[in-house]
């Protein structure tokens, strides 16, 4: 099971107007074989599916409690690409005969603008949905251990590629801050199969080999030391990670790995903006009201 | 944010034997169309992208608390494959050249076998992957709302089909639990369309209109009186659910409708055995053993 | 525009007991690369989109014209795969413990009991959905011909190959009938070519070259002389389609091609029963009643 | 069976200029998931597949009917798209050395010039081809009426977004248009799933709530009283329709709902100019002429 | 089996700057329906699956042959739009906060830049994935011709299509020598089915019917007597190509059909520039330097 | 360029009946996500993009010269699951109304007697066509031979299940063949990385960790050696693959690498019969010899 706390993982920057470009490329991130979705899936279904749980137990607490990590990754991506979609993309008007949304016709990506209300949709930079097929879920511990080295690195180089394609402060913050994570997890299933094979994995990273201190807005949670914490995402659960996650750091500023209890302290959800001329959510001041008044509860700003 | 609580929402029976044809039946339900990973998935996302949350906090609230129950559905179907795929088809033969995996061959559902190691993969009974075109995030609320009520009764509707497909003890557990929980989840969408349009949906339920109790294994988490709790998945958020979860039950044996502070009491996870001619996890006593003893934790049984 | 009217265009005959796998075979006919609905809308699209209509009428008119068939051809395949799958396929039980879809576990095209209550969908014979791809339409008139003839000829060897895998009567006389009326759509396209480039195509017909008088239920509509009619499906419009369809036919019982103004005899659409278990249409005989006389209608049967 | 009739539903402008980057968002409107290849496809199939039909006659009627109105649907925004992409995008020159079609370059939508010849495709704004996987037949006749009044809703606020993306004449008269005609659906749908359940569903209407008076192009049609009216697409069939659609209507100026006998007055298929540098269709004057005169017939303008 | 030449078949002239659009639109001609891809497998599959090879000796060999120069068809298209994409679309800049791939961002195929390093992918113009859908492999020869002669005038519609939308030098020699070499396998396809049915397939060509000659790089292959030549790709086999290939050339200058032994004189493998934004290979000069000492080779320019 | 060898890289044996079971299973070996369809193109497209060739060239010349291998191993699987098809699947009946094709109705994988005329397709076992979305080709080095690296290991782990799947002779010499040679590709994978990064990633293997020498027909080419050369499939080039492909073996039997000038021995191309009831390829005997005589070749057997 799970349980939700109604906080992001970091404080998002809140660029000042609609971005769709950027968010565009994003969409790599959270929904394209190597996006958010993608590292989710992977490890949520190889949790589940983990065979000898027992007999194997850091093994399987370290895919699960990533696991946890990364259900809060897809969650900051698509707060990301929301936040580079909020306001007006045309000129504010609410009359259709106005055409608000002109802008959206030179757009490439046109389901941002009809299928979403300018918010994030399950798929990636061509807009073509995430697939299940990006699931690798063998059974086979040093081959999905293998997989999920593999699908860190390949997470790495699209991450570092959109960085460089957009200054967009939001989207940065979310790059620099996955380049950093994604190198945890990367580090963690590098360790678990040295473990098991006495493969030096770790001597590989990083893979492109550019450190991320070369990333201002990765530099910066390098600097907290975000590159050597694991997290435990439970409450009671998963206490053995530190029976891998141990020694020094292969990469980023020298230190211990270490494991922390509890989840980061993360940032607020921002809120988004009523965009009439996309019927999203749908509401006007009155109604906003009178529902508030209606079913009793302090309807903020 | 999420954190991870290592237990499954219910008790699952054990088969004794793998049942192939029951597990490639209950995959709908996992990754279908109307299966668990879209209700997740679309609840998921449009929690991510709701507009105007703090106007509309009790119904922001309530998809994003319901989000967090349906990870936990997508974990317990997965785990309902397992325990069915669980153990030799064959004649457990660890010589490749007895033909150990031969009772696949004819299995219509292959991929459980080479893609999978026995295991539950995300895709639907005829093996297609689960895909993002199955997720409905319009950012208007009404439409996000009827979409989701219309998916869960199309979602009860392949429920009851695949009970009636196979009785199997585990399958029909998982199919009898979900078709109270879904109900539940209809339920709510319904109140939601209710309190903004006025239109009295619940009176339409059930669809179909065969109750759950004509489900034994349905009736009897009714009669525990599932049917009526929404749980909150959350520490200390989601505490405006009661605005629009309350009242009498409009299906199931009647009682009033009552939020749940924290998580079902749940079952135990079960663990899948070793099978050699899968390789999965692929590992012998010794090399447990010999892990165990290095990484210096208990390995159970 | 399209009018419709509530006849097939013959009379199927009525299998006693639901066959699934032969259902499951002609779904093929139906949602596949070479089935009705790629014939269909192949050339509605290149209807709608035949550039220079009026120097080109007679050409336009063919397409347009032989699209109005095709509609049927898609109903006529449906309401085969209909009358196979109707009835009980299990115990007939309206308890669901008693397992009354069990049969269906065993069917490799689950689909049809889950997605479907025993009814047509529009994909292949593995399940998988008619797809768009599968329209060709170039806008230049020799290459869309072209198109036209090998897409005709490759249906005619899948019916032929359908054909030769069931003896289900209601799957012969589809395969019968649409033997022969695909041989007059690939003789009108060979004819179409040929006015333009001068080759002789119909000299190839028919591939594959196993005569249509070998397959019993297409002998009897050649007998009838179906292979040399092109039907006028429109009230008022297509009438130079004998500009191109005349002299005699390229194959089948030697005659002269004629156009015939109008639709065939057809049939009566059959009607299908109440599948308690797959809730299809989920109404009891109370309800049925009800219904009837509240909007006053003679409920039939 | 289907009968075809050579004319439009409406008379459309002729824009004077190609204006590929409208056309590629009113795809979405032919081919995407709400799309009116969609609808055709929804209702043409549950006609065929409806069980009960003597027993339900009103509901199947209505269904079967409205697919008759869906295939003119598709007739019209395919049309639309043609005539936004008929004419020269480039230089015009028929000197291919010359780069006549060099503006295609920078179009997201390159399909429109190379797998077409600047026409209409069964495809989204994004080129994916329309999936049977946008079908919806489940055979309980309470779920496909759901279905089919989301699908409206859902296709609504598709039409309302790209009204909103674009002032080209003919893609707003589209849009205006299928704006009424689908509340006319939407309409029919609330009423049949009132007449089963008795659940108010026309009071929800219209959703999103922006009235269609708000669309100047949408208006037009709403004062003819084109939301009111439900077509009898059939010359004999189809006689029960009255006996769901009657009383007053719920969206739009007010008024009776009323059958009317027959096809709207429609309007003329607009013809497509030669475009050699698509090589579509691919004659010049000369041939034009000699198979004018070869066939016999007045070759038009 | 095959072997590899290092070698392409003709000299690619060398863009001096990026062309990313030119690059996406020539795509289509690599990975789309109809695009070498496409006419590669389908010849590699038909001369695996090719039922009585021995009594059909020549048609087996023309087929299997045909196979050995589309692999250097891909080969070519691959490398044209590695040329094009060949170098830095922004500033250049090493350091990531510089925004080096900028450019990237309005590109409608971000693919190139995130999921490639600026190179050629499995994909069509608009990125979506080469597809198995696109091999017809039926067994019945005539089928199987007929489908190849139309994949062929496909082809050459959507070369002519690309060749005119951009100028770009390297794009039109292979859209140039592609038109041409595709026509001899138009040509071969023609003469197979004219030997088998006696249909004069050749007499429509070329389709559409715009000569190569209009094209200036087609023209000066044409000039070299290209289109007359069959090459022989074995060093031992498929001796009885001049079975099917002789006579008179039906298109272009006019001359005989022949068959030339051995590979065309072919051009350099453009050699890739390291592009540091993409990490596309990776390395430094030091880097390179090391490892052509430690492996003993000279490492070039 | 690529040249064409009229040879199988191995004998295959010939099963005397047809196996429609194994020949399904074995579609997963050809078209699956780790079939050798995607090493194949792996490597190809990994050989045209690469970056820096000169400065690279053993890496590059290992890439490219195992694309030479790959895609024979695409022709040896094709080639298994032909022989597994051929012959009568029925009572080889060639009067349709005798349904010869009957068996085929019951299996899964019908594509093999409707798509093909009982051949290979480019699909996977469950008859999804094969996609470049199996292609990884990023442009970094480390990654592209780590991806590949995990690739040979996926493959090798399905070969493995396969093989416990069917004791059919031809499926088993196919497995244990390319189960010696997929570990060739992974030793050549694990040397490169190994040689640029410093990991001994050869010390992994095998995955899944099963000996080769466990499977009677894989062993059999351990004995020959076949573990430990890499043939070089090319007359003239790739001459520096023993700067990488050097030491002693890490897998099999002990013994030095060693690189082989040319192609493996072979073994003959099998001949498929011609089966009437799928018209494949379509001729009598009289067609046969008609052909023969006129285009003057010796019809084989």
């Amino acid at each position: 099971m799970f349980k939700r706390v109604d906080k992001l993982q970091i404080d998002l920057p809140r660029p000042e107007e609609p971005d769709p470009d950027a968010a565009g490329a994003v969409q790599e991130l959270l929904g394209g074989r190597f996006g958010e979705m993608s590292t989710l899936n992977n490890y949520m279904f190889q949790s589940f599916n983990f065979r000898a749980k027992k007999k194997l137990r850091p093994f399987y607490e370290l895919i699960a409690n990533i696991t946890g990590e990364e259900i809060g990754h897809v969650e900051l991506v698509s707060n990301t690409i929301n936040v580079m979609l909020d306001g007006h993309v045309g000129n504010g008007s609410t009359n259709p005969d106005e055409t608000p949304l002109e802008p959206a016709l030179s757009q490439d990506n046109k389901y941002h603008f009809v299928l979403g209300g300018q918010n994030a949709l399950p798929a990636d930079s061509a807009g073509r949905p995430w697939s299940g097929d990006n699931v690798f879920s063998s059974g086979n511990l040093v081959n999905d251990l293998l997989h999920n080295f593999y699908l860190e690195i390949g997470a790495r180089n699209h991450k570092m590629r959109v960085y460089q394609m957009t200054d967009n402060e939001a989207a940065r913050e979310l790059a620099g801050y996955l380049l950093v994570r994604g190198g945890v997890h990367a580090t963690a299933y590098a360790k678990a199969l040295e473990e098991i094979t006495g493969v030096n994995m770790m001597k590989m990273l990083p893979v492109p080999d550019l450190d991320n201190s070369k990333f201002k807005h990765a530099r910066k949670y390098e600097e907290k030391g975000e590159h050597r914490k694991l997290y435990r995402f439970s409450d009671d659960d998963y206490k053995l990670l530190d029976r891998i996650w141990n020694g020094p750091t292969p990469v980023g500023p020298p230190g211990e790995l270490e494991v922390v209890d509890g989840l980061p302290e993360g940032g607020e959800i921002p809120d988004l903006e009523h965009i009439p001329e996309e019927f999203a959510p749908g509401f006007d001041e009155d109604q906003f009201r009178e529902l508030s008044k209606r079913l009793q509860y302090e309807a903020g700003m």
